[in-house]
């Protein structure tokens, strides 16, 4: 079995009708693109980016923070409750190949300077802080073309 | 979309002939009833379950102790690296509906210990240690079945 | 600044009076014997074993599974909250030298599992629970000074 | 006994001599307020910061992302060896009552976001990167006096 490729979509819980809007586009993207899906799991970004994964016939994980899974959004395919609180936003960036922030505040910047740290290329969409490495997207085709590049794919 | 139901099977890494036939046909068993196989990703049990899951159509994702996917094994159809070293086998007690444990030592324990401790349904197939909740099975079929039973599924 | 050596104490949060003062025993033993005690932080057999610590003049560390600090007992020198609920019980056999169990149930043959597999002595006082490679002891005394010898102190 | 409280010094493994000058003065100065220095155990500022820490007689722990103590660094107190990775950092954020950034990249700064998600009060000291909520100090001295004034004491 060829084995999958990993692009995560990180986010807010809470975000504005056009970030959740965008974070869809971005999940669709990485479906058509055959990518699985990482993402946090909950709601907001997170499950705007599984619901346009499956939308576009997509597979999606959520790693979840919580020991179970009734906070899991209804778009996953699959779940993996962690009990790990945001120590969570650490495996995803291990998990993942590349990542790609939509927006987001500490809890996404967490994210993203772990996975700059681990080496892996990490795309800013529409995001409003600063940090060395980051790349940055106008759109959500950009923003996954700038990942499978980075990538070699 | 209807959420999975999840079975992790545990066991060494290093396991004798006859046990990996045993993991493999349990794995095989998850997969006809339609569950998504947990493991922890590396060899012995852990790939003759996937392995198992893979040759009945099923599913398998393997939660791996490392920070990369180098030692996952390759009938895994999706995994998830987390560096959490033996700290994984509590991801697996929790992302799991119930557990099946084939024979292994110190690290299945823990994991069938955690699990106990969060109420899971803990089936201990070809098991030479005791614990009191564990439930005992005779073959690969009354393992899963037991599960399932316990699960009210 | 000489390096100190590790002791954990592991078992239940709840526990029969005479298995506390058991813990009460061995966390003086570890005391007087200059050894930084680990535990849980939490009530029962880890409150206990902090209790003997700081009557002989010792220092003990609880490792808590929790957010904060507001379960921490009160014995405790010094507390690391993590978060991480039962995984925080692989933190413990990590950063212990050796573990000493009293009685305890699942969660501490979790860690005392682990604790074998990453090949740390570990002592059993009054345990219900067998597992290959547990030391046996019969007293507080016998409990701390078979981790001692096995640590080759 | 009065509970202690946990300043952390968070910052690179590798630095400038004057950078490492100033996180030594930090350590120094938490020891003064009588709070207990919580760092990555390392070498580096977290080093440094020990170093302080020991130099006005107070007490150091040094929360390691190792499954051991070899690579902890000479002067903290206690270490507690992890073997989590990065996922330490969200330990750290966790056991801190306030964290003080000394310069830093990419780790620091997810140490520094989880700090800020928690509600941690975060100072800043020679840091050259941006975050909100980020409390910024231009000496040893003010980054402490800060950190302490936030945390009400």
């Amino acid at each position: 079995m060829r084995s999958p490729f990993y692009l995560a979509v990180i986010g807010g819980g809470d975000a504005a009708p056009d970030i959740l809007e965008l974070a869809r586009e971005v999940g669709r993207e990485v479906a058509r693109r055959g990518a699985v899906l990482l993402c946090g799991g909950l709601g907001g970004v997170m499950a705007a980016a599984a619901q346009g994964a499956q939308e576009a016939g997509g597979v999606s994980i959520g790693i979840l923070p919580d020991a179970g899974r009734s906070r899991a959004n209804p778009f996953l395919t699959y779940s993996i409750p962690t009990n790990l609180g945001y120590a969570r936003n650490v495996l995803i960036a291990h998990a993942a190949d590349a990542l790609i922030a939509v927006d987001g505040s500490h809890g996404t910047i967490s994210e993203a300077a772990v996975g700059l740290k681990l080496g892996k290329p990490v795309v800013g969409l529409h995001v409003s802080w600063e940090m060395a490495g980051l790349r940055r997207a106008a759109t959500a085709g950009e923003a996954v073309a700038a990942a499978m590049k980075m990538l070699g794919r």
